[in-house]
Parts: structure tokens; C-alpha cells; sequence
């Protein structure tokens, strides 16, 4: 069966799929229901499967949502009929999965990584919004899968599936990474450190739609991600009756206020590219109360590692100085990271060549350029430090709203054209430079 | 039977009173339990009731809470047993009771105003706060009766049990307004413009422990609140990737902010005193996501109405301009008001000459100063303006912190010279100057 | 011959020294002209004279302008013809001279303070001006006598006239300080420290036209007088090229526009009123340098020296977090200062019935109230500490606009009400209650 | 005569002429004695003259000084000895001197230019600094040579020289642009309009010392230049005395303030470098009078025109905005503004190929990054439009400090080098491609 009578005849799976699970968005470290569900899948395929806490390295995970919050949402979860044994190991935030095979031939150990969280948005109720249209909008009000993830996670199921029947003809083993908590640059770092690429010769990941390129035209590699920091301010003053006593309170809301503005005066470096944003802020507690608390959610970004700690240490600052100035503490708290890349040149390549007869990738760029952050960084550098070679490809697809806007949606013909640049480069068998 | 026995006799079941509404504390126009509670009791003295819809001019209340909110509420209220009559008239956050009854001689209408709601602060836990201590702290985490509601609960029922005890030996007809929605300035109108006080000769409410006077010690009237305005201000922005796409976002979240430290440095006015709070401030949805949304709760007061309409009129512009600076629109609606007042001198007469020989008063005050806003000014002031004469009295306590802190509490004793205040206005059958 | 022959002849001197000082006004501690002037007019009329440093505590002036400017005025000054003996005594900023006479009888001693000092505005030129249209507007572009201390001299003038010319009937000594440096708190205390007022019975000083009174109104004593403390802070950072390296800049020039809009959100204090101005804002070298420098100047006032204190320091932990926001320093020194006075109640009743029968002063009013601050405030606490009486009087005149204002003007019949009444007090011979 | 005999030769003078002019520095548009002394060298090397209005297109100057300003600097150069003719030709700020010449043979019209003008600097003191070392430190107290700019005039005079003494063996014409008021991207333009360019073939220019290279090194093109805006932003409101009314003053200093902390707030572009800069902040007038006038010195900055556009928008909606919180009104004006450049590749080839024996010359870069703004933009783009090549090189040198620095100095070996990188660039005859 060649290539292409596969991907016809997954293609109405790979829909499936994905409108599954943008119909159940959940947050990063809350995606119990989708772990499951991805669990179910790979191991009707025959893959071993590692999952929450076997997945992980708990203690390198970033910004677990607070203990309430994750009762929660194990609550539901357990409701909705997730097995307790499979439960019992995403306890407490633990979610993910690893799925490994290896082919009875040998050859390379390669890895593919595929997000699988959500964003709190709310999703557009707009005819012209299909999820909305056609009926997959997000079920969970406020959560949405606005940023292609749903369709990353059907390509990674899409290529296990095309693994799992194509077995005996492939070499080497494969590992599929299904990473929790990328929003944020949250759980790259927990799947990495459990070690997992530790002898991984090549890593593919990727996403779709970042470049306005056409349906079928792939990006082999990238650059620009931006090194970032995730920080968590919480500034604590003290309550006054703003009528009565308003010279008794320390004023921890306008402490937060001011912060917010001044973070995004902070001087750019000339070095390369930096942001910053100030992305939440919660403050006060009543109309009539000096407010005694203040929350802010922070991120910064640079174009080099140097320039995002530039960056980084000048909000430590000015968070401190904003804190003094009104009389209030600050706890500033890292809630994520990730990494500028570098991708291996010779998987430009690689992929280049081994697309070339693809039906459904009609055009390959080897590089293109992008911007934002990305948590696959923590992996992509661990693999390479260990000698293996990495890269991050972008698949193409218009775009009605860019990401993370409450009608981002895509183009679903990207997901045969991404499953199908993922088979080629498994086909192939990998780089031999 | 003398004052000081009824006092004495009562004096365990106003603690009772007292305690069971700190302990059940509810939200202005969400205190169905405790309406419920204050008219069963009210019922069984033989006053008429008027319950919620029947007690407000639904269209006054400000800042009713949102149909989420309001519904939850009522779906706990009922699942709590309240009659499914005394639901439908509470229904849509209509709550409070007015209690009338009249003496078989005739005599002056006076009416008597206790508020009934409890503050959005989380109580202390500590050993050393009495309701801790003795286990009648807080049932609803978050909400708290920190500013003295539920004493003031307990003395209105106190004064009920009285009139309804002595009415045969009292004069004229006395209508008893147990009022939502003190805080924030938000019920007093809708009570007032309901008609209560059209006919009314004499008006009497106050406040426990405002100043730092001695139990025993009261106010016959007082001067110094403040005319006051609450703005709701809500910002629309445009949200927008905040690492990829941060020029095309209209950042509400900076301009909520730089509004709120806008705000704070209003020019204060020389006519007389003036005041600013932001009380809340919550903006933005993630932390890579330019802000498209901002919220502030705003308090303008003035020591006259005039002063607090500079202060409001300056709000505006400020927060105008905010937006403006950042793109965005604003949005701002009243959700309450107060006014200034002056207590009719004559009242602190007659209140002096009253309680003189008061077993529990030891100490009256002709007038005492305060800060702060009260919408009770709405009632004295409807009162005043057809020819009734009202006043705001104080009654002393020590307060080991001041009101709306998360330890506030008050010497429990302040509840019998309270209650024997209001019995010896009651009994002397109102000022005839 | 009677007071109101001696008020007619001198009228058209009291106008044409009114006319001249306005016309050659000078800043705090630069009035080598005025002092001169005023010098040779009370040495004719027989006064011992202490000009300048003879006058002055040199180290207790605050805000002295810096070394070139004063230079620059000494030559203007040495070069309009003012003696080098005289000019010796000024050098350095010392100006400000104190006028001394005794009678033949024994009696109090009295003091009568007149400030001398103008302010940096540029005066207007509209014909509606008094001083624009009758041609004595200020010859001095950029300073100008917009607090009338012009008309203050020539009322002193006025009064040292008459003691001259009546000492042989009067009783007692008499000292008369017209003192530098009034704007800004600045002059007083230097002069009361060198220690004029150590042995005063009564001391009388006053303003014209601070209320809207009529013209011939005074009062006898005013209260609202404001404690104040006047800061300069100097902001200094680390210069960088803003477009090739702006992140190694310390933008000092950020620091103090923060510093600005942050002073002025101060939360204002419950026990009385306050006041914060930023006045003076310079940041800055050129367009494309992060600016290395910023300077602010700032007065707090307070109802009460402690409200004062409060803003003060406040303010000062403002300045230090806004330069720290900005890896900058702040480096903050007291520029004047002022306290807050009351007035005594003898000298109110002395006033009262000592000006019964003037015929310039129809109406007088015991207390009036003011709000501003004096640096008087300093010579008032001075006699009252040592058993003196002190007071601060107003004398009523329509104003066109309000004090400060660059058409700030008065009806100049101020200026035989106002003599009129020092001329009764000093007739008097003193408050002998 | 071989170049090197040339340049050893004329060294002396090439740091003579450097010296000379780094002691008498002068701000853009009051060039008067620099363009006197330029002039009157190249009228002895036999160079056709254009001063001042013969040289400028009047109207296209940006950000010409005040006519004060401009009046002081020509009295004091009419007093230096400036003869009237000269005067004359460059009265109301018309600086800046053109110098023709055309050799025997026919042959390119190429162009050079070199800028004139000082920065608003306090020159270093210290004694590591050369030029207080040595002795030709600023006479001219806040003013500075501190961008190499008496450099590039000793180069242009030595070029003239050479091109004097060598115009037999010469081919083609040559035109010595001396311009006025680069800093600030202020005086290109008026000259690129007088239409000196309109029939060049090629145009070369440059700087010592952007990028750190060391002396020999140097770059034939550069990319990176920003386009800017320099922009003028006046504020005005209402002056009020701040104790006694505050209510009644519009509050233009705050206005200021706010708009410096909002503009450095203004979201950053994902297409490109962008900056913006408030270099100068001046506002208030006295301490305790409400500031009714505020002054911003701007520059937003982008790597293409589009950002800058874009950043010049956002700074145009602060500045309203800022205006609208308090109050107040602004005027905002263009005070000067450069382009992003592409060099001629061509241009790049040829001056490595020319360059490659010279002996000075030990390394060329093909192109070297760089950031800052550059009025020589114009220039480059009005050739480059009528068909002709240009190109912006750098000359190598370590610098001791930032271009911009009170302490700015260069290696005067520079000299040598970047003169005989013109030199050998004149005798190639130009570059056919």
C-alpha cells in the first residue's frame, strides 16, 4: 500500500480526531481526559506506553495549576470514566503520555513530539467560525484549542497508526513524545529531563500554520524562536478602608499597576529582538478596600538567551522597585522557560530529500522564519548536545485569525500534508550524512 | 418589666442572633438565608412583612451581581430549605424585609434601618480573633461580616422583640428596614424610592464602633460622611500574540492599568476633603496574549456632593484618556452612590435626653466625626427633605482592628447598650421639640 | 493730625512704591535692588538698619539660587549703581534688611513683618492689565510680582513713615523686617534665627487680598495655613546612544517622569487636608541619549506638621523607588519649609477693637480662613514659644485673578485699609489683656 | 608622489585640523565658525564655493534653534571676525559649505560628504580623556564633539587637498559636501534638496569608529541604519497655585510625565528593530504653581520605514492621549528625520578593489551591521533614485567610550586610514561595473 492510498483512507480518522479533541480543550497539566484518550489510541496500536507520572520528571514541570484547581479537574475526569489505575498515575497533575515501538530491523532511535494543551479562551460563536459551524466548538467554555494543537495530536496519531502497520518493513525504534503544558513552556522540560532523547539520533517536531504559507508547503527547519521567561509576580501590601483610613494601607493594586506599565517601558536591547508582556493582572479585593494584593502574569522574550536574561533581570527590578514604591513585598516566581534553536543542518536536508515524492507536500523551504517561543527548545538542545540532530519544520495552511485568537482555525488539508512529511521522513530511515 | 431586665433576658439570644449571621455571611442582594432568617423572626413578633420584590424599587438597586452569580445563589438558597413564596419573591437578587407594626395609640411614625450584608474578605483564622476562637467564624470562605452587619442584625431583632413585647404601652407605628446592600452604596436607594419613608417623623440608624469610643459610650449624631460614587469601569482591547504579533494587539489590560495610576493622581480638590480608590482591578486572559480586557472598580468620595462630582467628572477623563492612549474602549457604569449628610440636631437632643437614665449608656456624645460613605444617607435625606427629622448615631466598642480587615470584631457588650439605646428613643415616643 | 490726613498725603507714595517694585521685581535671595531701595528710604526716615548678612542666619536660608546666578545678579546689581559697602553686606545671596526705632516712652516691643520677594512668571500683556496698561508692568521678563508683596512693601514703607513721623507720641520700640525669600518657604526662618524676635511682645504680618473680601474687609487672624516642605531630588543615571545601545542607559530621565506621575497618586491621609505639587520637571540632554539627569521640584503640605511629615515621607520613598525602577540614583535635599500657625486670640480682639474707628477699615472679621502655606508660620511659633502674641492678618481687595496667575493684579486702595490698620495697632501701644 | 608620501605629509595637519575643530564645537545650524574655517581652506585648495543659503534648500531644514539662540551665536561670530559677506550668506541659521571642482579629463561626477556638527555635551575632564590630556578639550562648556564628526572634517579637508594637488592626473568633477546639523537627522535634507545630487554617479560617506573595529579595518557598505522621526512635543494647560486651588489647574508637567512613561510602553514590532527615545523633558515653572507648559524631545526609530511609521503613530496617540488625561492641549512637530539605507553592491566591490594596496588600509569588510539613524540616508537614496551608486563605510577604531559619551574619543590614526580609503576611491576614477 503506497503512501498515499494510507493517507486517503486515514485522512477521515485524522478529522476525527482532531475535532475530538478541539471539542475537549483542556489547560496544560489538566489534560487528563485527552492523555487517556491518546493512551487508548496508542496502545490499540501496540506501542508501550509511559504515562502522567512515568512520563515525567515531576519536579521539572513549570506552573502546575494550584492544588484546587487540579482537584478539580481529576474529579471530573475520574466521572467521566477514566480508569483509576490510569488516573492514579496523572494524579496531581501528571499528564502525557510516551509511546515507543521498534521495528525488527535495527536502526536509528528517532523521536517525534507533539503538543497536546489547550489556552483559556473562549471560542468564537461566529457562523463563519467552523468549529462553530460544523459543531466541534470547544465543550469547555473558556478553553479552546487556539492553537493547533488538536491537530497536532491527530498527526501523532496518524503517524503511530501509519508505525503500527508498517512495522515490519521500517528500522530502528521510535519514539512519540504526546508533551503536556507547551503553552507557557511548561512541560517540555519534565518530559526531557526523564530522559527519554538520551540516545535519541534524530528529533522531529513542529507546528502548523505559524507562516502564511499555502496548504502542502513545509518549512524543514526554522529560526527565530525566542528564548522566554515566565514569571509570576505577587505583590502583598496591606488593606486599609480607603475612606476612612486611606493613609494606613500599603497600596499592593497600584504597586501591580505600576509595574505593568513600567515593565513595558523597559529599555530594548540592541543585541536582537526582545518583548515583554504583562498578560494577567489581578489586584484588590474590593471597591472601598486599599488593596492588599496584587498578581501579574509576566513573560519575556529575547532573541538570544543573553537577551531574554537582559531582559528578565530588568523586570526582576523594576518589580521590586514598583513593589518599595508603594510599601508593598514582591514574590517573583519562574512559571516556564524556553530555549533559543539552532536546527541541525543536515536535517534540512534530510527532510528536503525525503519529501521530494510526497504527493501532499508540493513545496520545501529549507529554512523559514518565525517568531514567538517554543518549550520542544528544552529537547531539541538536549538532543543535540548528546550528538543527535533536531529540527523544528512548519507545515503551511491559511489562517482565518492568527493563533491564539478566539477564531484561529486552519486549513484541515495540513494534516495529511504534515502526516505525510512525518511518514516520509520515517520511511526514509533517517539521516545518513 | 424595666429595660434592664428585657435587656438582661435578651442579651444571650442577641449573642445567638449575632453569631449566627457572622457565621453565615452573604454578599449585598445575595442575602437570601439571612432575609429568610430575619423574617421568620420577624413574623413570629406579629410585625407585617414586606420580603424583597415587595421591599425595593427593583429598578434603584446599583450593582446587582451578574445572572451567574445571582442563580447560584438561589439554587443554594432553595436546596437550604427557603419556601419556594419566600424564593420567588427574593428571585434576581431582590432581597431585604421591611417590618411594620403599629401601637394601639396613636402616636409618631418612626422607622429604624439595620443593613444586613457582609464584605468579599476572607476571615482570620487566627487563635487570637473571637470568632475563630469560638467557632462561629466564617462558613462561606471569602465573604465575612467585617464591618459589623450582623451585630447590627442582632439589635434590629433585639428592637423588634421590644416593640413587640411593649406595644400595648407604646405610641404611633414603627417600621423596622432591614436593608441590603449597604456596602458599595448599592440598596439603600431601592428601599428608600420603594416609598417606606414617605410619611415618616423620625429616622433612626448608626453604626457600631466607628470611632474608638468605649462600650457604653454613643453618638446622638454624627457629621463627616462622605457623598460618594462607585464607577465600574470595563476596557476592550484587542487581544494578539504577544511574542508574534505584539503591533497588531490594543493592550486593555496597560490601559486598565495606567488608568488606575492615572487615577490615584487626580488633583484633590481645596474645597474640602476628597478621595480616590481602585478597589479591583482585573485584566488579561494569558501570559503570551496581549491584554483584551480590563475591569476596574472604582470610588470617588467628597466631603459635599460637589466635591464628589469634581472627583467623578475628573474619573471620567482619566479613564477616557487611558483607553484612548492604548487603543481601546471604555465603558463605565454607575454601581452605587452615596450622599452627605446633616443629622437633624433635634434628634441628638432628644437621643441625649432619651438614654440619660439608660442603665447600658454611660456616655453620650451630641455628635462625633466620621469618614467613609454610608447609603443610609439616601433614607436620611428623603426623610429630611419631606419635613421628618433623622439621624446617624455611633455606638462605642473597642475594635481590636478596623472595619474590613480580616480580623475586625467587636466587644459584644456594644450589642445591649445598642439595643437599650434604640428601646429608650422607642419608649420615649419621639422628639416633640 | 489725624490718621486719615496722614493716609491721603502719603496715598500717592504708597502707589508710586507699589508701581516701582512691581515694575523691578527680583527672586528669593536676588533682591539686591529692592533691598537697597527699601534701605535708603528707612535709613531717611531715621531707622537703624541690619541689611543682609547683618540681617540674616546665612546657613538656616534654604534654596539659594546657584552661584552663577547669584553672581550674575550681584553685577547686574553693582552695575545699576548700588553702593560696594552696601553690596558687601548682600553678597552671596544675603538680602533682606531689618528697620529699627524706639520711642521716647518706655512700651512693647512690636514687629511687623513685610516680604519682598517676586515669582519666576512671565507677567501679561493684555491691556485689561492694570500694570500692562499703565505702563509699569515688569521690566524684567520672566519675573514678576504676582503675590503682591509689592503692595506688602509699600504698606511697610507706608508704616515706617508714619512711626517716624509720629515716635515722639508713641510708645515702645518697633522693629520692622522686610524679609527675603518669602516663595518657597525660604527666608524666614534665616531671619528669625539670627534672632530678632527673642524679646518681641506682638509681632503683626499679613496679606492682601488672599480671600475674596471687599476692599476695606480685613480680618484679624486667619487659620488653614499649611505645614510644608519644599524638596528638590536630582536624578542622575548613566547616558547611553538610544537608538545603538539603549540597554546600557540609566534612563534617569524615566525615573523622574515616573517619580512625577507617581507623587501626585500618594494616597491622601484621613485626619486632614494634604497637598503634593511637582512644579518643575527637567530631564534630559538630547534627542537621541538616554538621559543621564532629571530634576524635580516638589512641595508637600499638610493641614498638621505630622499630615506633612506623612507626605513628606512618602514622597521621599517614591523619589528613592522611582530611581531605583531606573537603575538610577536620587539624591533629595530640603529646598524650604513652613509650618503651620495659630493665631492669638488676644491680638484678634486687640485688632478688633483697635481698628473701631478707622475710616479705611469698614469691616472686620476675627478669624478668616486660608489655605497655602507662610514661611511667617516660622516668626509667628517664634514669639508665641518665647510668651509673645503673634498674628496673620488679611486685607480684603477684589482680585481679577487668583495669587500666581501671570494677571494676577489688586485694587490698590488695599494699600490704605492694610496701612490704616498697622498704623492703628501701632497707635495702640499694644495688646494689654 | 606616491599616497603614502601624501599621507605622512599631511598627518600633521589631518590632527591639527581635527584638534582645532574638536576645541570649537558648534550645534547644528550654528556651524558658523566651522563653516567659516572649512571654507576658508577650500577656497585656498581652488574649490568653487556654496555657502549657507547658496547651499541649503531653507525650508527643508529640520529643527532649526530659536531665533534667540541663532541671533547669540552670530554676534558672537561677527564679533570672532567673521567677515560680513560670509555672515551674510549664512544669517538665520544657513550652515554648511559645498566645495566643486572638476579635473582637466572628463570622467565621473562623484560626491563626498562629511558632517559638521557638535552634540549638547559636557566634554569629560578627567585625565585619561586625550583631549583634556592634551589640551583641546571644548571651549565651548556643554557642547562636544563626542561623534567623531571633527574627525570626518579633517578627512574631508585632506581629501580636498589631495584632489587639489592631484587634479591634473584626475578625471571627472568632485563635490565636497560639508553638511550642518547631522545629529538630529536635521541638515541632509535641505542640501539633498538643493540639488547638488541630482547628476552624481556616485555618492561615498561615513563614520569612524561605529562598530569596534580596529584601526585599518574597514567596512565599504553597512546595513542597519534606522529610519527615525525626531519629533517636538509641546504641552499646555493651565497654571493654578497648587496649595490653594490645585482643582483648578490643568496639569501640563503631569501631561509630559505621563507621555515619557507611556511612550517607552508603546508595543514593540515583529517585523523589525524599533526604538523610541525621550531624550529631553522640560516642564513646570515654579514650585508651587500647577505646570501649565511641558516640552518632550522625541525619536522613535525603525529598521524599515514602515516601523518607524508605525512607531511614530503609536507616539502620536500617546502624546494626544497623554494631553487629554490632564487636561491639556499638544502641539507635536517634526523636528527631523532619516531613512533606512541599501548600499550599492557595486560600490561595495569597488572599494575593496581600490582599497587593496593601499597601506593604511589592512583589512576591508565586504559590509558591516550597524543601528543608530543616519541623515545621510537622503543623500544615499536621492542618488541611488536618478540612477547612481552610494554607500556608507566605516573606518575603524577602538573607542575608548559610546559615541555620545562625555568621555568619546577615537584612535587619530583613523584618520589616516579613512583618508586614504577616499584617496584611493578618487583615483580609481569610479567604478565601472
Amino acid at each position: 500500500m503506497p503512501a498515499s492510498d494510507f493517507i486517503e483512507e486515514i485522512k477521515p480518522k485524522l478529522i476525527d480526531w482532531r475535532r475530538y479533541f478541539h471539542q475537549n480543550p483542556e489547560l496544560g497539566f489538566l489534560e487528563y481526559n485527552t492523555t487517556y484518550r491518546l493512551a487508548k489510541e496508542l496502545e490499540s496500536l501496540g506501542f508501550s506506553l509511559w504515562i502522567g507520572k512515568d512520563a515525567l520528571k515531576s519536579d521539572a514541570r513549570y506552573g502546575v495549576p494550584g492544588e484546587e484547581t487540579v482537584r478539580e479537574h481529576e474529579q471530573k475526569a475520574a466521572e467521566n470514566g477514566i480508569p483509576s489505575p490510569i488516573m492514579e498515575k496523572m494524579v496531581d497533575g501528571h499528564t502525557g503520555v510516551v509511546a515507543r515501538i521498534s521495528a525488527p530491523s535495527p536502526g536509528k532511535h528517532t523521536a517525534y513530539r507533539f503538543d497536546i494543551d489547550a489556552l483559556p479562551i473562549t471560542e468564537s460563536q461566529e457562523s463563519t467560525h467552523l468549529p462553530a459551524a460544523h459543531s466541534f466548538r470547544s465543550a469547555h467554555e473558556g478553553i479552546m484549542h487556539a492553537c493547533g494543537h488538536d491537530g497536532h495530536m491527530a498527526i501523532g496519531l496518524g503517524l503511530a497508526t501509519y508505525i503500527s502497520a508498517h512495522i515490519d518493513q521500517l528500522k530502528g525504534s521510535f519514539t512519540l513524545l504526546f508533551q503536556p503544558a507547551e503553552e507557557g513552556g511548561r512541560g517540555a522540560m519534565a518530559m526531557t529531563d526523564r530522559g527519554w532523547l538520551h540516545d535519541v539520533d534524530e528529533f522531529y517536531t513542529g507546528h502548523i500554520g505559524i507562516q502564511s504559507l499555502p496548504v502542502g508547503c513545509i518549512a524543514a527547519t526554522t529560526n527565530g524562536f525566542l528564548a522566554s521567561s515566565k514569571l509570576d509576580a505577587t505583590f502583598t501590601g496591606k488593606a486599609s478602608h480607603a475612606g476612612m483610613k486611606p493613609e494606613e494601607g500599603h497600596n499592593a493594586l497600584l504597586a501591580a499597576a505600576t509595574a505593568a506599565t513600567q515593565l513595558y517601558a523597559i529599555p530594548r536591547h540592541s543585541g536582537g529582538a526582545s518583548r515583554i508582556n504583562v498578560g494577567k493582572l489581578e489586584a484588590g479585593r474590593g471597591r472601598n478596600i486599599i488593596g492588599d494584593h496584587g498578581f501579574l502574569e509576566i513573560e519575556t522574550r529575547g532573541s538570544t538567551k543573553a537577551i531574554n536574561e537582559y531582559m528578565e533581570a530588568q523586570a526582576n527590578r523594576v518589580l521590586t522597585a514598583s513593589a518599595a514604591m508603594h510599601a508593598s513585598q514582591v514574590d517573583i516566581t519562574s512559571a516556564g522557560r524556553t530555549e533559543e534553536i539552532q536546527c541541525s543542518p543536515e536535517l534540512a536536508s534530510y527532510v528536503q530529500e525525503s519529501c521530494e515524492n510526497s504527493l501532499y507536500v508540493t513545496k520545501i523551504l529549507r529554512q523559514a522564519a518565525v517568531s514567538g517561543s517554543e518549550d520542544a527548545s528544552f529537547m531539541i538542545n538536549a538532543v543535540q548536545q548528546q550528538g543527535g540532530k533536531a529540527t523544528y519544520m512548519l507545515f503551511g495552511t491559511p489562517l482565518p485569525h492568527t493563533h491564539h485568537h478566539p477564531a484561529f482555525d486552519f486549513d484541515e488539508e495540513v494534516l495529511t500534508a504534515a502526516l505525510d512529511t512525518f511518514i516520509h521522513i520515517v520511511k526514509g530511515g533517517g539521516c545518513y550524512d
